[in-house]
């Protein structure tokens, strides 16, 4: 049967003009939703996992359409609930070569951000599921949003449900008066599997020291935490905003691995690469063994680029057949 | 020469899905800005005048994106400024028939809704100017909006520029501490013109009763205000969201008058119709006798409702020729 | 707690040209899925209750996408399954004033048309349902559609779940070998509530003769199925493609009656409107009285009109007002 | 087998706002072509006849792609000939209720424009010809269009192919030197069927007064040109721009007949109507007798009002159905 | 006086989602119409040649949007026939680097597959035409489809118009009862022109072993038919499916000849890219020699690539350019 | 306070086809405005300066919306003035890899060809000017633009204005009977800067000879115009349509320098990319020293190459960023 996995955060609507074009040109948006875990959560439905996502939306039709995104894109929204005024928002201006992306925010004052400890149920939430994932941009919402996470945490611990935390260091992002380096230890001392860069090591948890590779940061890591199994990370060379290089690399406490470098030479869409390859990492953890899992989570990351849209909704099968080394994309009748 | 408006309130980005589709149907919203005040000067402009809309966007590519909105439509930008995080925003699903059009607001902690007083150089902005038009949604947005208001209109008063206000009575907006009972009587006490519903009058300012018509309001409304040189109201007919009758009506203090009605079969879209109802309002007076002005008042307004978008970018020859009653809509080559 | 209804039968991809343009004109198509019963369990969830669609789709792309959008509009979809290899469709040209709609089908050798007895299994579906629904299209589509509507139907009279049926008389439809005359009675004969015209009822089961009215006609196929609690129509005057006119009749055993003509001006997509009647009579009849239950019915098939797309997402707050007698279509916000 | 006509002049790019917007509005155009002559070949296409235009376009991809338009819509286009540097132009802004459509021309200079007399193998292009149509626009675009479109005339009369000419009264289109006065009396007297609004005989051939009536200056045109068999014409009543009544009437010499009016309520473009009713006209001449061929002319006219384009595309199915008296546009399946 | 090519093929509507959308994404589909024999049809008269497509369409209005398709791509129609109910579809969903493209097929029991011998004069088809091409899709879609193209090719053998067939092994397209290896070689033997891949002439004829490279093949190809002249190959590497690289080969019966390899960096629309070498590949014998038509037909390949669609459309400007070894695609004014 | 520049030119309205479609496929057309001497005043009204246009319109809805564009895109359009009947036009299907892009231009006759000396009240437009900027386009154009041309520049002269002039060597574009030899000297001798090719130099000057390099070029020029401070230049090299790379070079009668070479590997449109140059050099020299003005304008010409249109909307961080070697394009948030 199906593994489910579980996952919390807020869900934006996307905003972006169409192509390539410029804020200033646009006179439509297109529009999605999207936010780290949900990308997450709908990455492993489209992979087969039963996936549900726990949030919070204004109770009014734009909350419901939200609703209906995750829904339409096979997650399971009955942890949905709502209340507050506004939907969180993201703005992106598709970049191309040397010309970045933009992505300006508005979530402040979310229906999101506005959540407070004791509106989850987090026992119900979490009967029967396999998988918790939550990421660092949660605790930098709002107080409340960390609070939140770290009930989630602690009940999936006491249920036996795996956690992951995908963690960056994103110090602009906080701003509610605690800094990430007060938050985040408690959080990620109750996860199993930990997602970071090695900046996010070092300005996180002060750790390793200025030189100091993927590595050895990973060991302090782990030691600092004992909890943590395996500390993965991702390698990205942006040759330009068209042309990605990623590879993957995972210390387990004992062995550490790496993966070949993928070369997306063409990026339709970059949003959400980094919580394909958590969900691959997910699932190949769940299903295979850890090279593998590895292996499947690059894939997936690659695969995202290509794809427009937070959210990875690639086929088991193109997962398997790029972790198993066709890189050709050639066509399927 | 050119006349000169000065408009001042908040622009919000306005995003609809395309046709009559419903929220829960789009998969991208038309992009447009609107607001009363600046709806007004838009319209001003198209007809001819010289328009500059005072407002505050956030300091990112939204907001210039805002202004240049207004640039396009030939407004003055210069009283334009930025601060702030978050550019005000409306949803609007558009209705038909029985089913109403739905509007979802998000202007909480808008930039536009922190300005302070002292924030406008209102000498600056005056200069040169014939008209000041504010609206009563101003006011209702928070304290600091309400307080400029008054600054510039008493400014206006103080250098000879008439004042107009569109007041109307949305209870439900004022929801910073203040009620428009309390707020409103010093902005009106200093205008020359006001636009209001009976119900406007009844409900802001105590004045008459149950029963009592336009006029007889109108009458009170400028025995408590004396500097009130007319009162002009408009009555809507709404057969259904696709159908409108609307005319005029107008009491300077010593006669009454109204216009005929205009009967709209095919509504397009109806947002931003009272606001060129006020715009064609200015326009008469400032350039017709009163008769006239309100004739094409009403003109302006009835043309409005076949246009897309909150502005009247109609032509001073159309609303010219529906005022001397061609209905026909004849094509021209 | 919500009451919940099942439905079945063939969903089909929906491809229609965009506006007013011919097919000859197309080189878009607007996508969505349609098809009678799915469209009533759609327009019952937005209204409130739970509703699950049974049908089957092939297992590729399209049949998942079809899935999707069903999920999008809150339907449970447990109960779709997955075989054979072609989506039914349905192409839509939409006519104007005097110009017809044209619809061209494509349903034979589909997925649905290949379904067999025994492939559902009707106690599970049926499960803590409150009202089965099925619709005359299905049993012409394919003997084995037949069966398998007659098993539904069936076991939901076991269960003690409600059925209603809308049968209309389709005689170009019934290609299988089987005509309407020799399937729909036992079909019929086992529902609580059926939607008919007083053509269906004459030429279907034989009743009546030329000049009969439509309570004669239910009187007699009450008379003939005992079962039958209440046999209800919709009366539709066709004053052009863009302006409808429609009231609802019923007669229960004892008393006939008739809702007041509402009067659709400005049709935006007439597709489904007798769907949205029927749902409505669903919703009417778990939820009031009889005649609210038919105006609520006329009401929600008055709104479906001006909504593009098969089913009727309106809210149960719109469909109340109109009903209430708000046909003014007042904008909110 | 499938009769045969021949149309002749200048073909134009339309440049049309999506949907209502202003030309201030767009950011895109719908692209299509037309003019009068070659409307009236596409509409007796769709309705099963053989047709082919005459036509000038510049020698590059426009050009090509403005051919490849004609041979969709089932022209024939082997007598389209290529020179000249710039294709006609028309840019619609399509207007509602009150306001009037607007049409900006850019045709000066274009290749059409710059035709001459010989370039057209006239005997070549009539062969198998039933039918020659020319419309009062092509005389006035040019002295070589107007000495082209003689030629072609007097090679119809020679050769026994029928001639028909839409003649309307637009001074302000006659730029080239000569007036509409001087050129057009050749070109009519040639003609066996005439098709005119009363202004277009008074003014182009001074013939009766201010007061009368069609059938009198249709007689005193017949009398003028007694090749003439029929002067068409039709009366339309512009309600507003979105609501249009037409009707027919024709003077044959003996008996002047008029058909009923038709209401199109909701008008989708009405650019067009005019061609629709000529080449109803010609098919019904061809095939029926005068007055179904008049009301089948209407019901064309009236047709065309609900498609987008300048081109008629109804089948004769629709035609017929209309003209024997079905207003409700009832959907098909 | 420019030569003819008749071609023989089923044509399908094309539906794809815009841009890089995933079918899960799509709300509307680009409409098109391709099928690899009109696809050569096409290419031929974009570079300058008559070309007459024999298909069968449903007699409706979809059948008749097919037709029009290819006239306005400047195909001789007057043999498309028609009957049957439905149009043979294919859903391509986009892919990009290490994404595949998808494709979907629903053409069983479509219009062309129950084609039947007889039902095309292929002597009115081919008089006057200089080739006639045919592909290996056509047999495997139905007996009556294989045995109406061997008709075609009879024909022209004995009428001394060139066949060419473009053959592909696509095992699993053959479902009607007879095997590829059973039905091609009948066909194949009456061919003058062969273009094939390795794997075909081994896996259709049984011919050569594991090893052999093109060249050997071809020899035994043309050894077992001798009627064929030319067997030509084209290589494509996949580096990506957004970055190709082709060149073509040639076996005359005495020189092998290859072409240089053409780098296509950014992939638009692969489909149809075999089909543009196949017409290249005529154009060339017919007025080229050998070399030059390879050359000629690999550029043709190449430049397919860049065009969305099925088609191609680029000139013959295009393709000499190209051909000659200018591969800036600098801008043209 | 910002520097403000003064530019003057034809503003043709961009027709162009949807992505990468072909004319033949377009049925809706992009709709922007551009011209190279305007695309110079928005690139450099987006870094910050003050820019104004002169040119002229046709006094219609379609002059008045390409005044608007121009507005929208912060320039002062005070010096836009209005006559003749047309808008210049260019048509731009964009090509990829080796397809090249196709332009077909519109132009004879156009508002601005009709120009005539004394039309421009130089003295008042270039009031307050840093800058004044012109294109070997405008003299081009008609006899009227060059001598308008002239006044400008030496206007320029006469009030200390500093001139650059970014000639080309177009020669078909030359038909109003003076040939580029003739008048281009008068123009380029008051001119400070001069944004040339090698090819430009040696054919409308005869300087140099065949193999002579783009330095000694540049100082015979600067010998025979002694005014002449910078000659610059710019090397393209088109390795295809979607790939290209360019470097700047500049002698200023000392040195010569160069920047090192960027590749824009992923074209979005290279349209406007020259202007793009010719903003960065001017904003560069009125800014920074010579190398860094040569660096910012080859980062600025990079730049254009992703962004849709043919104005460079980036930002100065933008430039600036590309400018210190971020080649990276590394989504901002």
């Amino acid at each position: 049967m199906a593994k489910k996995v579980i996952t919390f955060g807020e869900v934006m609507m996307r905003l972006s003009p169409p192509g390539y074009s410029k804020f200033a040109q646009a006179t439509s948006f297109e529009l999605a939703y999207g936010g780290g875990e949900a990308n997450v959560a709908i990455s492993l439905a489209y992979l087969g996992m039963k996936a549900a996502h726990v949030t919070r939306f204004p109770d009014n039709a734009l909350g419901k359409a939200a609703t209906q995104f995750l829904r339409k894109h096979w997650l399971s929204t009955e942890h949905v609930f709502y209340g507050g005024d506004m939907l969180g928002k993201y703005f992106l201006e598709k970049g191309a070569v040397h010309r970045p992306s933009e992505v300006i925010y508005e979530r402040e004052g979310s229906s999101f951000s506005l959540i407070a400890p004791g509106m989850v149920d987090w026992e119900a939430v979490l009967k029967d599921a396999d998988w918790f994932h939550w990421t660092g941009i949660t605790p930098a919402i709002s107080e409340g949003a960390a609070m939140c996470c770290l009930e989630g945490i602690k009940t999936a611990n006491r249920m036996g449900v795996k956690v992951s935390g995908d963690i960056n260091s994103r110090k602009n992002m906080w701003k509610f008066g605690k800094s990430m380096q007060e938050v985040m230890p408690e959080l990620v001392q109750n996860c199993d599997v930990v997602i970071s860069s090695s900046r996010g090591i070092r300005e996180i948890f002060g750790l390793g020291k200025a030189g100091d590779r993927f590595r050895t940061l990973a060991e302090q890591l782990m030691y600092t935490f004992p909890r943590i199994e395996k500390v993965v990370g991702k390698t990205r060379k942006s040759i330009s905003a068209s042309h990605q290089q990623i590879h993957g690399k995972m210390w387990d406490g004992e062995k550490y691995v790496k993966t070949e470098r993928l070369n997306i030479t063409h990026v339709i869409d970059r949003v959400g690469t980094g919580d394909a390859f958590a969900a691959g990492l997910i699932y190949g953890l769940l299903h295979y063994g850890d090279i593998e899992a590895l292996k499947f989570a690059s894939a997936a990351c690659a695969l995202k680029h290509t794809l427009p849209g937070d959210a990875n909704m690639v086929s088991l099968e193109n997962v398997l057949s790029l972790m198993q080394g066709d890189t050709s994309g050639a066509i399927r009748r």
